[in-house]
């Protein structure tokens, strides 16, 4: 697919999009203004909206906004009321437009030993079965976000001490969570039990940091201390950092699809750069489906590290043949109808010169829909190629994710519905390769495919999902809350 | 006090703030549009943010919004959100400038059976003792208002049907309260068992209407039913309306400011209009502090009605000595200290040629710390009265509100520290008269105030507060909640 | 007609609106923060836009909003960019809604001598016959307002000195001008040969104001000097002040509608007390139109001198029948069909029990198109009024105003096509009473009207209206500007 | 540099910022939403504000906005009222925070004919004499900007006919100039006799299309048709297309820093693909100035295309070094003193892992200032390169540009008071090497540059300016406009 990062933006809503990205710090004066930074640096998991609260020593405080954080956080009054050495951020794609203020993380209540707040990256597969379950007992939910449950979990327990009272509530959710919270005595970090989203420690001249990705501690110059470990608890105070594996322990199953699209180039994530791994993916790409051509091209910016490494290995040249126009803002709406149907170029535009009369390899991330793939190949055609191939640097995704992806149902994804070759006919190109699945796992540095207990979570290409899917499968899960939107 | 109305926007915080107005329909397509003309009819009750919450038969429907109604609600797009036929609004003025959204009322939570939003004027005075035992079994507050525990009441309640589930709220709540309430099935109204704040009922066409006072049915041209009585509860269904009487019944004790000074001179509360009752208090002054003078001023616009009935009453001229500046909006800042130590007059300005050479009775309907009247008073000498007299038209007023008036605490309040002697010299006037606890309670219709069971709730003047102050009373209510601020 | 100072607000814009304030100060270091101040005072002339340009001994700076003083020029920040001791402003009523940024007052330009700033209250009956001219000579117009016209006469004058090119320029507008401007040397106020608009000078410690009224003084403690006459230019510089007189004398023509409606009633207008004359006004009325009745209710706010007047005369008690929704704001708009058509009392509504029964006088200012009046009318018999009498504190008004006043064009006018018996059958009262021309002429201070040459512009009572309409009578006045509309 | 087209948001100012993008239509029913999608693609030549100006046969409608096209003109309202079958646009860079909107293009004016208006893309050289002359003979000037002296020019023209008033005003000034302007009758387009600025013909269905660059036809599918000849202007009537040649010809003198820098590489300018002429300038660069390295890294993305075009030359890896943070919006504010001493990478992060224990390769396209190469080669030494080897695509930048480019002052270049050799020290790299002027010269395909007459502009490399500097050589150069901002 063509970057999806800002597909939220696009006329057909055709991408996947990213969830969250969390990040706090423990001990030092400028607090808030560092998590700010943070987040900038993780603003490519989630463009809608943030909110950050810190602690000052007696008093919390909130701030949550809608937008990106350079426009939003970056205002001096947000800063300032943002008081005191220790806070925690979160950064959010929105699912639905309305879903306004009431559902930016992080979430914060006033328990009976004081303040709670909570940051959530990843998805609980059974939050509404707890919610249904809270509710008769009296709970009250503010928003219909599922991490207001842990919340409430957390407040609900019958355990006396906040750690313990963690660990009861991240006994009881299942699915995906790398949390960070903040009480007035300590931040906590935590990983559900698979560890399917990143979750890393950094150290910033003694103050502990804990964020999504490491991108976010080079912004500032911290430095990597390690990824927590899956279902890893560190608890963070004054006093220093403890650790703690309040769950069974189980194999790890980190999302691939981190390495393939969610993760920023510049990190590492579980000991892996991704940039690296994402050549080799289209090293690994040209090997299995190699391809007569005169130029490789990237569908810009997510394709690009795929189609270096094709390049690389294929001995093909590298060349900018579609230009990406950055300024492709959330708003761009096509006016008029006789607008909408000419096929405006609003992201994209082929370099007619390179292509011209050119054999093109086009290298991409993904195929969800279908119709920016078709739309792309469409404009490489009009742009006088002589011939079109696709190569799609993971295998076809055949499956909603559950775990934090804003993905479609799995009827709407192309390749649950057509073979390659349908797909090769639907986007109508010469030829299209998607990377095999033990491709993949060579490219992060497996041999391969482990297919009793895989490696990873590749529930998106496999279908093999690592957890249950208590909400899904539940015959409830058709309840709709019935409050349709809030504005605040 | 010079009108208080907007005191908020003075410079010096001196003046009552009211609280709140609700107002509530049931069975009419254009409910929300309704609410938005019931709640600016209440405007005066509350000026700071207002809400509207609707049901539209499957989806409830919450807009929340910081300024005047007006400015706010009438957005075609706000009024198209609020789907459906059943509505409840509420209108406030907010204590602190930081409060956020969160505080705006009516407040929605969805329970176990269904969405529920509740709407509240009037204050509780037991709030924040339920609110530590609600936490202590688990429940989240997502703001710092008492009406969020009347929420968590009804969730927490082991009755199953919500009208029981209401009443076990109600019955555990303390201090003045007059709440509307929306559930998918009906809407409720309920005033405290001494029915401390005013509550009406009101129908338009076969729609059902609970409104703070007579002039939110006026407003559309609904027809006034009848006040609903101290402790009642009121359940409006489709099928009809059923009245309830939950509490132990107790001799009504409305408040007797809601006269002086809250509610609108054009609505009838408790059966009395609020005009006439303001006239009679003027003639009662003018009986009981008797002045040889010119002319008959009023301190515009809440001292205007007293000011008629002093003037008829002493047969002395009504004449416009201060104008209003109705342009006072509520950001008026003086820029810059040169600026601020000028005295500019933003809000009133003496009308110096009805002024110059005279003997002046100002009427004003009360006074708070005494610096507003020291500037009118000097306003007044500046320009040229010969002799300036104050009449106050209601008794000074000693002690603090509990049951949803903003005021100063006792210690701030004038009266608390100063005989009338001292106060006539602390502002710089010829003479000043206050009303008779007994001429205001003669103003209203009584005979005489009394004293062993007061007919109405005038603990402002008199200190006896006629419920218990259990928060205030206990050593837990120095306790502040962590949260300084949330903006969202 | 009902208070118009806000008509705009009302949805059938029945009414008159200001045109314009102005106000300028020479030598205070806060120059800005006094126009600020002084625009706030005079807002009832004008509430949709206003501007300050000040100049700090080398750069001239402009703010120019959208919306009231209070809102827009309180900021610091607009505050503290407005440098300078010396600065000049003006609030204005925008005719249009989509006039937009460009139309705001006062007006600026580079000149060739330096910069240039220029804010009118009045029109000018000749601007477009002179724009042809001067846009033949190859003006730009960046404006639809007949001030610019004066910028580009004084920028075009081919005389060297400023003072000069200023008469060359004043000399060839016509219609009703009070003019204040400043350049890097002085600043200069102008009143038109007849007078017809006012203009004050003050004096704040030193520092010249110059001011439509002289509320504008008061607000700031500045002393009022003197008005200044019909025909005279003053140049207020560093060394002191001079008094010019650029016209041919003619005897004064003041709008005698100032002392009906616009002006402010704490205001002194050419020597007379605006509030005095409305009462007087009331009085006249009393004796030409008796009527034997209960009560003496004001429409609020414009009407309630005048009844307090008449009231004295007639010997009938005062009441407020009518209460005003002070928090009406610009933007109430009634959502939905069946709202518009129910007859919302957005601004008035009536006291019942003050009105119940009674024989009611109700004592408006005037009567524009008749469409406020008829519902005010219904809304007291309504109220239960056994009799609804009207008595208008003015002449009918017959004519439209060319002098600065927005005015419906006179085919609108009810006056202008019905006699009185019919108006007050349309109006449904009981009787209908207007004020004679000669009594308002009695009113303020006079013997009579001269008829040969009377002594105030009563044009829109009499069409005698006292200067040429250029525009007007010339074939040329058909003429659209080409640009509808700008949005900044 | 890093790439510029952003670096307004950046904290050092440190680059060269386009000046503006022009885009008209004639003869197409919703003209003003094709030119906004012109715009958007042209959004590259300028980010801080737009306006079109449409007509619709008998009224213009001008918007003006401060933003990204895609945030501003894509509301529905915007659109709808710019109607009319013909419009032109303009994007642009501010030069100053506080211009505001009167400097906003179009330029619009009420001529003695009708309404005109026009937009440019370039400077002027004798702009303020022509003002200053201007002025002389009264005009008045509503903004800073040159483009409003054209306007004027036309409008004073003494000839009868607009096409010979437009090349009377034409005539007279001096600089880089390519305009499109709109009168009711016709859309007009003119490049200076240089043809210093591009401007290109189009033709979308039979509507002529006027445009900076062709990646303004390709979004909307328009067909290129030929560029503007340098002094050619075309008049595009309902009747059909004109062209002629007002000027003395002239031998070309493009801008040759559009190659460089400015254009958007999918373009096609004066005949040459952009992206094509960047990789022959890496091409070039690798010749002249090889090294021994492991990797080339682009500084993004303005590096991008030479980086190719060096990889490919040197037969070395190209690789993302560097990645690039897209979401640096405008705003992004370093909180607080300690965060602005941190280096906050906020744009740019080094990708560790590619670049540890390397030698780099960097590939900019310009140094200006030298801070932003000095920060980028230190983050690069941070992330543990061997060594570091800056190339730029481009001869060094010695000379402000006065024709439309947003350079420096000469003395804040760093090139024009340092050696290379200096400035390798200065940016601390092991070795610096940029492109000589003939290499620049035959990557854009010519043999070599001619000396005597240069087929290009190039004087900020050689500070041989092609046109008279008449203000900046005049001694009024120095003389300020005394309006120091307007708000608007």
């Amino acid at each position: 697919m063509a970057d999806v990062h800002d597909t939220p933006f696009s006329s057909d809503g055709d991408g996947f999009h990213d969830e969250c990205g969390v990040f706090g710090i423990f001990g030092r004066h400028d607090a808030a203004a560092i998590v700010t930074l943070g987040l900038h640096a993780l603003q490519h998991r989630g463009q809608e909206a943030a909110g950050i609260v810190s602690f000052d020593g007696s008093q919390f405080h909130v701030e949550r906004h809608v937008g990106l954080i350079g426009d939003t956080f970056t205002k001096q009054a947000v800063i300032d009321s943002l008081k005191g050495s220790r806070a925690i951020g979160h950064t959010r794609y929105a699912t639905t437009g309305g879903a306004g203020v009431r559902n930016i993380q992080p979430f914060f209540a006033e328990l009976a030993d004081g303040g709670f707040a909570v940051a959530h990256n990843g998805n609980l597969t059974n939050a509404m079965t707890l919610q249904r379950t809270l509710q008769k007992q009296g709970a009250i939910f503010s928003s219909t976000s599922d991490t207001e449950t842990i919340l409430h979990l957390v407040a609900m327990s019958k355990e006396r001490d906040l750690n313990a009272r963690f660990i009861d509530a991240v006994r009881q959710i299942e699915g995906a969570f790398s949390l960070v919270a903040l009480s007035s005595k300590k931040m906590i970090g935590c990983r559900d039990p698979l560890g399917i989203r990143p979750l890393v420690l950094g150290d910033l001249d003694g103050a502990w940091i804990l964020a999504s990705e490491t991108c976010a501690l080079d912004i500032i110059g911290a430095r990597f201390v390690r990824d927590l470990k899956p279902g890893e608890m560190v608890v963070i105070t004054s006093k220093g950092i403890e650790s703690l594996f309040p769950f069974e322990p189980q194999k790890s199953r980190f999302c691939i699809f981190e390495y393939v699209y969610f993760s920023r180039p510049d990190s590492s994530v579980e000991g892996r750069n991704v940039y690296d791994v994402r050549k080799r993916i289209g090293m690994e790409l040209a090997k299995e489906s190699p391809v007569d051509a005169d130029i490789i091209v990237p569908v810009p910016d997510s394709g690009t590290p795929a189609a270096i490494g094709f390049s690389q290995e294929a001995k093909l040249p590298f060349e900018l043949g579609i230009i990406r126009n950055h300024y492709v803002g959330r708003t761009f709406i096509q006016p008029g109808d006789s607008i909408r149907h000419m096929g405006v170029k609003l992201k994209h535009n082929a370099n007619r010169s390179m292509i011209e009369g050119k054999r093109v390899v086009l290298v991409d991330d993904s195929i969800v829909r279908g119709t920016t793939s078709q739309k792309i190949v469409q404009m490489v055609r009009d742009a006088g190629a002589r011939e079109v191939h696709m190569r799609i640097a993971s295998p076809p995704t055949r499956a909603s994710c559950f775990y934090g992806v804003d993905t479609p149902e799995t009827s709407k994804l192309l390749a649950s519905r057509m073979s390659v070759k349908e797909m090769a006919d639907f986007i109508r190109v010469d030829s299209l390769g998607f990377l095999s699945i033990d491709g993949l796992y060579r490219a992060v540095g497996e041999a391969a495919r482990d297919n009793e207990t895989p490696q990873f979570c590749d529930a998106c290409f496999t279908t093999q999902y690592p957890t249950r899917l208590t909400d899904h499968e539940g015959a409830d899960n058709v309840r709709q809350l019935s409050v349709l939107a809030t504005r605040a």
